[in-house]
């Protein structure tokens, strides 16, 4: 790994995150082959890119889907200098099926899992194994119960795909037809808006500015944006 | 309840958004004496303003808070012209707690839940009640095995207050020191820049344009967010 002040950064703004999602569900219509039934958007990166996508799908598919969160940690045994080649991935939340009348079922479900970013992949990879894991005891419940069972299908969506070897493997029926990426990128530092201390800074600087040139005052950056009433 | 073309619309910027919460938890200091350690996102609406609280919170108070999504419905027989106030709340997903040696108890902790608006109420007392009945549960348990339990503490943040008839009652000890609001507002519509089909000219929106002068073309509006690299 180089040292961080030699890693190449991309500033996303929200606009271009944003954007990017329409472009891919809503431009290259990438799902419509599976519109997908149920998001599962993994915490924290995820949540923004699966709440944006969920617009989409709805404007493109009129689908309203239901959306869950699953948290994943890479983590190892100093997490502040966590080495992600030989770290493992912690469930730290997992999805609600509910029970009784509300108990929601895998079966005949598409699933799209999301993500902001395909980095090293061991958090995609754990999340699609710890899942198939799920939908192989519910086929196993059903069958014992000589019940319906219809296979899910299993996606997945990131917002952004890194050009860098994986640590992981995905299985090959998503790899073949069920991964997409809203956009495809070379392997450097993404810095996102959501962990930006100034936003408008950091807006500028995914726009193009010069770091240098940036306002200096907290007042000037505040004109920039004037929230407003106006009637429908 | 007025015709929609007569309810006031205020549309939210990503920006708007992000830099409210940024002036609650850094510069009104909100959480100087409740900093959480755990977050609960209500979702979906909940989801982007959580993301963006822990990384302030990271900021503010030097603490990666653990976070989690929960999903709460207001629902009733008839889905589509939902009527809150006769409408109850359907819970969707919730805590995790784990097993084992990962069980994340309740004991001692300070739990903030996080939604984008106190509208009608119904949504974040049925969270509060939710929650509340399962540290009912936790505390009864660590009674009868004689283990530690110390109470843990709840707070409510919101990205807005709408002034309005609220539906339904929060607990009198968190209205009392443990709710707080990034932007207190009249009732009007917020229109959340998540929802936006066109990025670019929602964000206009917010920011003041005349709505009869946006850009014309996607090309136009595309030309305004240009991604870059930047080395670091």
């Amino acid at each position: 790994m180089p040292a961080k002040d030699d890693t190449k950064k991309r500033f996303w703004s929200y606009e271009q995150v944003h954007d990017a999602i329409r472009h891919g569900v809503c431009d290259k219509r990438m799902f419509d082959d599976f519109v997908p039934t149920l998001l599962l958007a993994i915490g924290g990166g995820g949540y923004i890119p699966a709440r944006i996508a969920r617009t989409y799908l709805q404007h493109a598919y009129k689908t309203k889907v239901t959306m869950q969160a699953v948290g994943l940690q890479l983590y190892d045994s100093e997490m502040d200098g966590c080495d992600v080649s030989s770290s493992t991935v912690r469930v730290t939340q997992w999805l609600s099926y509910g029970e009784g009348a509300g108990h929601v079922t895998l079966s005949g479900q598409r699933i799209l899992i999301v993500d902001e970013v395909d980095d090293s992949r061991k958090t995609l990879a754990a999340c699609v194994a710890t899942l198939q894991a799920d939908i192989d005891a519910q086929r196993a419940l059903a069958r014992a119960a000589g019940a319906a069972w219809e296979e899910p299908d299993v996606g997945i969506m990131v917002l952004a795909y890194k050009e860098r070897p994986k640590l992981a493997e995905l299985p090959a029926k998503i790899m073949k037809d069920r991964y997409w990426s809203c956009i495809d990128m070379d392997d450097c530092w993404c810095v996102f808006p959501w962990d930006a201390f100034d936003i408008y800074d950091h807006t500028r600087l995914a726009e193009g500015a010069n770091p240098d040139q940036l306002p200096a005052t907290a007042a000037e950056r505040a004109a920039q944006s004037k929230p407003i009433m106006v009637t429908a």
